[in-house]
């Protein structure tokens, strides 16, 4: 028995997300179904983030156990033959026996991305979302800044949360505009339910002058979930990987 | 009466091209029927380019006559409201009732894009060609060269071409690598039947090392489309505008 990791990056549209629901389309059950008939086993992959429906991933990280004899660096490619073309496997290697991809102190890396434009872009309309209100690059940075370190997060995640605590940090949050493309990059070591969107959906609002970049402080100390700004919308935001 | 001029983005995936064909989902036809439903008259559009099933656009040209009241830069945004998110007029105006968008000394500037790493990427699958042998850009660089200016480009297009010359300028050519994606960028006056997509399958294997730079030259005075590479596919490429 060997325990593999995998790489994984997707499409998120056409996907429930990543955790296995009945009756929806999820990549954990893509990878589960493609790697069972694969190694003729029936694999389970352990994910490192259960990416909501419509969210996107460059690199996140998929476990399994299993008895094959195939090469664990093989599997990536024989497995890409099997799986969908919005699901790619970016690597395969085998790691030790008591690698968990969720019990790990990792840092995250997500990315939002933002089509800031007269018009929609079709060319962009899947990996960002659009909004022809200009927003003010230097106040959304300003009120990032509010959101580094360690917090408690409560007012930025979903009502629906049940972790235990909400105390979160952020290492590290970059705004930058090129051409008619705003990407907002957020690192931390773990996220609550929704608080990369919830982030994000604040800070346009700062980027439209809803209200000022200091703003943010008093959101945060507030703890309620009321107090901070909408979702955005899951089009726009991709999971980078982790480190 | 008044013309007005539409740029028009859009998605090639789903389309079967620009040109109006029978049991097929064309662009023309997508922005006549809207267009007629918006301004209650037969709407009948002429496309600058006539870009082939599956290729893609920032900037095509179409454009129409009508006697509508609604103000010509207020259609824009009157047809995005009706067109499909795979297809985004970027601006509308009125233009002289001599404009005829394909009688016209314009430059055409075309991108096309290729995934050049070990694994392809589901979020540039739909706007890239992707393939997993290293290119050797300079190489390709080189290649490109020898394209630049006036040539009879009878080997680089499709031989369903019915033109009466294929005499063609191409007055600017550019390979650029950012990470894995290999970007190039070619303009010229008037394009042949796949004459694009031929000079990239070209420049692909110049990368593979399948014939040196040079051969170029060779392939154009043939004159023979059996002398030159293969088509890329149409994923790839996106007509960026005309100047």
């Amino acid at each position: 028995m060997r325990r593999v990791k995998l790489v994984v990056a997707y499409d998120g549209t056409n996907y429930h997300g990543w955790q296995i629901q009945p009756r929806a389309n999820t990549i954990e059950e893509e990878l589960n179904k493609h790697l069972s008939e694969l190694l003729k086993e029936d694999i389970k992959v352990i994910g490192a983030s259960r990416t909501d429906s419509g969210v996107h991933a460059l690199g996140n990280i998929a476990v399994f156990d299993t008895n094959t004899n195939i090469a664990p660096e093989k599997i990536r490619n024989a497995l890409n033959k099997r799986l969908p073309e919005d699901i790619m496997i970016q690597s395969s290697e085998q790691v030790d026996d008591n690698y968990h991809p969720r019990r790990m102190r990792v840092i995250k890396t997500y990315i939002y991305r933002i089509l800031n434009a007269k018009t929609p872009n079709p060319l962009a309309r899947l990996y960002s979302h659009f909004t022809y209100v200009t927003l003010d690059v230097e106040k959304m940075q300003e009120a990032a800044g509010y959101f580094l370190g360690e917090h408690d997060f409560k007012s930025f995640c979903s009502s629906h949360t049940k972790a235990d605590s909400t105390v979160r940090t952020i290492t590290a949050i970059e705004i930058e505009k090129h051409e008619d493309m705003i990407e907002i990059t957020v690192s931390g070591n773990r996220f609550l339910y929704n608080m990369v969107r919830i982030i994000v959906g604040t800070l346009i609002q700062v980027g439209q002058g809803k209200y000022p970049p200091h703003q943010i402080e008093a959101m945060i100390q507030g703890k309620n979930r009321k107090l901070a700004g909408p979702t955005a919308p899951a089009n726009g935001l991709t999971l980078i990987g982790q480190k």
